[in-house]
């Protein structure tokens, strides 16, 4: 959470920063942080040598380190101590997100990421409002994967989830996923769709989320071929850009994973 | 939620548009639109007469109406069929909210809203960075007014949340309520956190959510006084913009009210 205590009198927040250093391990002596982490230990929060900042691999594990060294786009820090990230969900989550207007989508990442999601899957579903030229693609998925590690920072998580290109949804639905989860309204289906409370944990779920304009009829049926559970988040019109987030808080509540 | 469903071959959204009319009830003949929402009938949507839109009266009542009369900054309607509009919660929810930086707390009203508080208190805890002459004060209130209803004929209710002016965390919390809820971070007290699931349902709850730079231990001791539940949301650190959406979403599902 983000409620930052320290003494009454005390109001600067001791927050040390962290950098995303794959490949560092316990037993590595020194440790380069890549060209762009590098540039903002030393150009950005001008730290220096005998710095101490906190550092992750983005499979799992922190440590404490000290800066040893720090030129002007290059820094290298060798680990102390191990810290504890934050916990990861007993449940591994691929949020399944239908790509939305605009750069709403970069908020939804962001977010999914600080409540846990393993993974993001964009996907383009018929309603999706999306056409853009590859080279636009690829820089966008780039962004995306920027902003899962810039979250992953913020929230304390040592893990890094992948953000994948974005893929028709027909492609998504046609392959195999554990368990399936996909949000509707309440009136979208006949007598199938459930409440949250509903949804048994499993070790993996997919949660799957539609854009603006909703699904179309036969995605939904495509989806509950597939096997997917339909789950209804109660009788409020939600945003699409808020429902991945309420959804994901709904589900760990019921899975007793906010804990 | 988001999610209109319509037979595959039909994309547009025959959504109603929704107007806010206070006083109107099902034996006004002929009611007058207030005056910004006529000219977004006539100006914006083009809407003319015997056109078909939704009215709400602010308290809990909607309808089907026709438009009767329309000039250029005025039009009437009368109602039709009463229309049942999203339910409300069993729990009345007071959002109580220290003010965030920059604009922040619009889109914490926005989605309070759409969740489904009552009311919304906004208070200037210790470390809330603001200070704002009393015209800008007051000029704040009434957009939070507007996104307020905005929100409400987004998601389908009937009843307009207030929205109070901001005042200091201190008078708040001195005063009374029913049952208070306090989100803080795990390790912000000793031993008397709990989780969501720890949380009564009460008849009305206030939920008090904190600025960026956290509650001052002050202030978590006078809540404790005054009687609040201290509540954790787990161990990964959230944006505190989005602790108000995760912390209602979270209760609503522990509540069986997200159904």
């Amino acid at each position: 959470m983000a409620f930052k205590t320290s003494p009454a009198h005390e109001y600067t927040l001791r927050v040390r920063p962290r950098f995303h250093v794959p490949g560092v391990n316990s037993t590595t002596e020194r440790v380069r942080l890549p060209e762009d982490e590098a540039e903002h230990l030393v150009r950005v929060l001008r730290m220096g040598v005998g710095d101490q900042i906190e550092v992750f691999d983005g499979a799992g594990s922190m440590w404490l380190a000290e800066v040893i060294q720090a030129g002007k786009k290059s820094a290298s820090v060798r680990t102390l101590d191990a810290l504890e990230p934050a916990r990861e969900l007993e449940v591994a989550i691929t949020l399944v997100v239908s790509v939305l207007k605009g750069d709403k989508i970069d908020d939804v990442v962001r977010d999914a990421v600080m409540l846990g999601a393993s993974r993001i899957v964009p996907v383009i579903s018929e309603r999706s409002e999306i056409s853009l030229p590859a080279k636009a693609r690829t820089a966008r998925v780039a962004r995306w994967q920027r902003i899962a590690v810039a979250s992953v920072k913020q929230c304390g998580r040592a893990v890094v989830p992948s953000v994948a290109d974005a893929v028709p949804f027909s492609t998504y639905i046609a392959g195999k996923a554990s368990a399936r989860v996909m949000c509707v309204e309440p009136s979208a289906a006949h007598g199938d769709v459930v409440s949250v409370q509903r949804i048994p944990k499993n070790a993996a779920v997919d949660l799957i989320v539609g854009p603006e304009g909703g699904w179309a009829v036969s995605e939904i049926a495509a989806a509950r071929d597939s096997g997917a559970m339909l789950m209804s988040l109660g009788h409020r019109t939600l945003r699409a850009d808020a429902v991945p987030i309420i959804a994901m808080t709904a589900l760990l509540t019921s899975w007793g994973e906010l804990t």
